[in-house]
């Protein structure tokens, strides 16, 4: 018993310098992608590759096999602990080192090839680079497969990297119900009579911090183990005593910088809501790229788009910059949710993002598949958008080029945007029933009991529960999109006066 | 042969990896005293703990001795970087690990006791403590004298880390020769007639950074490679590619800020000037921390309180804030370089300074060859202060509690100032002799070509050579305090007419 305790203590006293370290490489993004100087890139591209080596050096060291073996866990969380600790060490020995580096270094390469060539307009620049990238994702996932992971299915070993459980037969059903409903929706609201107008003015850099500052605080980000600064993307980044968000500013839209800001919160208070208990274990941090989605994007829409919230900004907008443009709170609220056509996914609304991520999904399924080639993507993708948005790409900046993920690797990640939405539905459907005044607060810019609502059922457990197993514990019963489907349908059926 | 070169390769590309991984670690305390969120601070302690033990094992990683017992160098610069890893794989393994450890955890006590102790004005709450700290740093300096440093001479073994070559018999040659002058010098001074006046308003955060801003352009500190921030005290951080500075601000005192300013900039230029051919070696930083203190030193004192310089921060200043209650420019060079009676080292002016010094470093050879006690420390600093002051200390916080160093256990460190500032009076000489219109420049609020001879002469060479070898070269001949005592004897005779 002796010699097993001493395994387990060992190895919990090794995960927590890991993950201490893993915290640190994190604060390196951060520091990169706000205050950096800007002559430093070669520096820090070295500091990373040091960092991610000796991260990698740590998480294939054989003595966590030997640990594995003989640690008995004392408690349900150790026993987590070890089946995490083990899914880690599994995927990281399954992948061959040289293949590791290779894809390491063509996915380098990949995000520069893919800035230029959407700078350009130039696909074909491309996509000899992506086809080497699908090429040695695809053994990648064929590597996973051969040690167990995705149950033979190549794309669902991928996929389990950042949504661990599912898979892509269960993702392609809840995407089938949901697709010709959100295409129908999508088309009735842009044909409706009486479009929202869309705010005018400019919007001082400082007004808008300050507002969006307001809203952090409304949705209780916790500032004593936070901070905001400026990025060109927005991320959250880091986790409990030291998760900070980043906004950026766009001075004809505020609505960027609130929203982006109030999405970062909802990412941050995940991090920071998890139990103390949970630091410096593989529990310390959100489980999955789905679940952590479902908290920006509750934040973000279910709540930050609301009717009673929406009624609070306008009035403290207003306030602040001394009159809007739209002086009706009603009409604002029909202005913060109106839906316009566009090619960009970052930039669209509740109604067509998802649709955006089902074509995504789709199109890299059968890239993996091999039943895609990336000479003949631009074409599909077209096709797709055309199918589903009624409209024709205009140029590969606007289409195939838009998206950063494939050029660094990430296949598989897609669908987890949608899977968080589908998640927020479901808890926001739980979460009115189960703090029926929310709105009360909602008017005063007061989100808080939302925000402790989504502490106690999903924030606190961290990675203890498997993501599926986390959320239908929330809702109280399996997951489904309807919830987030019939949201969508009354919201905007009454916005756009379906 | 072609084992010889891999193992010299190897341990090359090791090393890299670890100067990279070091040069995190550094970035980490940067954000820790400038940006990170208050409430962060344990989640911090581990992140930090976790660098140094990883940094502590690349450090004693057996492969090195391997590598250094076959590694051949290629060139003169491969053989300065086995010598500076021979060396400090041989310090790092002379500590027996359980001491290494015991001092980690004291000094971490220490640093809090010691605040503490100084807030309330006990210094019995901390000199049982302190001797503790002593007794470990004894051990520590017997092993490493057993390991071979040092030459037998504990002392000698503790100040190799902070000024590799130097030893206290050699300071304490210098000094003698300093003390006599400078307390002479002091008393005249202070007795003098005429004392120049303290300069009078308050000056408002962002005209101090706008003017500190103007002073780091006009030392040659390269803003692509580094930003300036706030911090309680001010500090450098950084190498090559970035190299960030911070400062601080008193509204009543924009001395304060403005000098801070150029004193980090001394030592952030250093690090910006290393050939980046060093980068990512052991010769890609500052030598050791005389010299650093040297171009910090000359910036803000020989340079930035000369006449010239002060001319132009006149005008500047002047035209910042609409007038200043000094009008004269003479005489706001008087005040730049006013002295005046003060307990506080960090507070000293260029003639009091190295008073500071000398008392401490006396002190600390006592204490480390367990001649003074530190039950007796708090008497023998204030005899000595009485006797190189003429006053008597009033109270702790403003004699033996008044530095953090011994509480973190830093013994050997304080010479290396007075030692940068022998440094700079001989590197002063120099300069004016090679760049003998440099007044016109600083008049201009210009001090690049000074910088500019400073990186050719000594930045450039990063650690290349030892410091006292670096220093003979750059001047030309031997170091000594003649060039700082006449420099400072004609600068303050002029100034209080003596």
């Amino acid at each position: 018993m002796i010699s097993e305790n001493a395994a387990m203590n060992e190895l919990l006293e090794y995960q927590r310098q890991t993950e201490a370290l893993s915290s640190v490489a994190e604060r390196l993004v951060w520091d990169q992608e706000t205050v950096m100087p800007r002559g430093a890139t070669e520096q820090r591209a070295e500091e990373t590759a040091a960092m991610e080596a000796m991260l990698h050096a740590r998480r294939t060291d054989p003595r966590i096999g030997e640990w594995l073996e003989t640690a008995v866990p004392q408690s349900p969380s150790e026993e987590r602990i070890l089946a995490l600790v083990a899914r880690d060490f599994a995927r990281a020995g399954a992948v061959p080192a040289e293949l590791a580096t290779e894809i390491a270094r063509q996915t380098s390469l990949g995000q520069g090839v893919w800035a230029a060539a959407r700078a350009s307009e130039a696909p074909e620049d491309f996509m000899p680079l992506l086809d080497q990238i699908l090429s040695l994702k695809q053994d990648e996932a064929h590597a996973l497969v051969a040690a167990g992971f995705g149950n033979g299915d190549p794309y669902d070993a991928l996929l389990d990297d950042y949504e661990p459980g599912a898979t892509q037969s269960q993702i392609a059903g809840l995407f089938e119900t949901m697709r010709p409903r959100l295409v129908a929706l999508r088309e009735a609201v842009l044909d409706a009579d009486g479009q929202p107008e869309p705010l005018r003015g400019r919007f001082a850099q400082e007004t808008q911090l300050r507002l969006a500052r307001a809203c952090a605080t409304g949705f209780g980000y916790d500032w004593t183990r936070g901070r905001m600064d400026i990025a060109v993307h927005p991320f959250s980044s880091g986790r409990w005593q030291d998760s900070r968000i980043t906004t950026r500013i766009v001075e004809t839209d505020p609505f960027n910088c609130i929203y982006s800001t109030i999405h970062e919160v909802g990412h941050s208070s995940y991090e920071q809501g998890i139990d103390q208990d949970h630091a410096f274990t593989p529990l310390g941090r959100g489980v999955s790229m789905g679940v952590h989605e479902s908290q920006s994007r509750i934040f973000e829409n279910q709540l930050g788009r609301s009717r009673a919230f929406t009624g609070w900004l306008h009035a403290r907008m207003g306030d602040m910059v001394g009159g809007l443009s739209i002086t009706d709170a009603d009409e604002f609220y029909r202005t913060v949710n109106r839906v316009t056509p566009g090619y960009i996914r970052t930039e669209a609304d509740e109604v067509q993002y998802n649709l955006h991520i089902l074509m995504r999904f789709d199109l890299e399924r059968e890239l993996i598949a091999g039943r895609l080639s990336a000479d003949d993507l631009e074409e599909a993708w077209n096709a797709r958008f055309l199918r589903d948005f009624g409209v024709a790409v205009d140029k590969p900046s606007n289409g195939v080029l838009q998206d950063v993920h494939w050029s660094v690797g990430l296949f598989g990640y897609f669908p987890t945007y949608a899977l968080g939405n589908v998640y927020a539905g479901a808890l926001h459907q739980a979460l009115r029933a189960a703090v029926p005044d929310l709105d009360d607060s909602l008017e005063d810019g007061d989100a808080t009991p939302a925000a402790e609502w989504l502490r106690e059922n999903v924030h606190r457990h961290g990675a203890l529960f498997e993501p599926g197993e986390l959320v239908e514990g929330a809702v109280g019963g399996p997951v489904t999109p309807e919830p987030l489907l019939a949201y969508l349908e009354e919201k905007f059926g009454a916005i756009y006066d379906l």
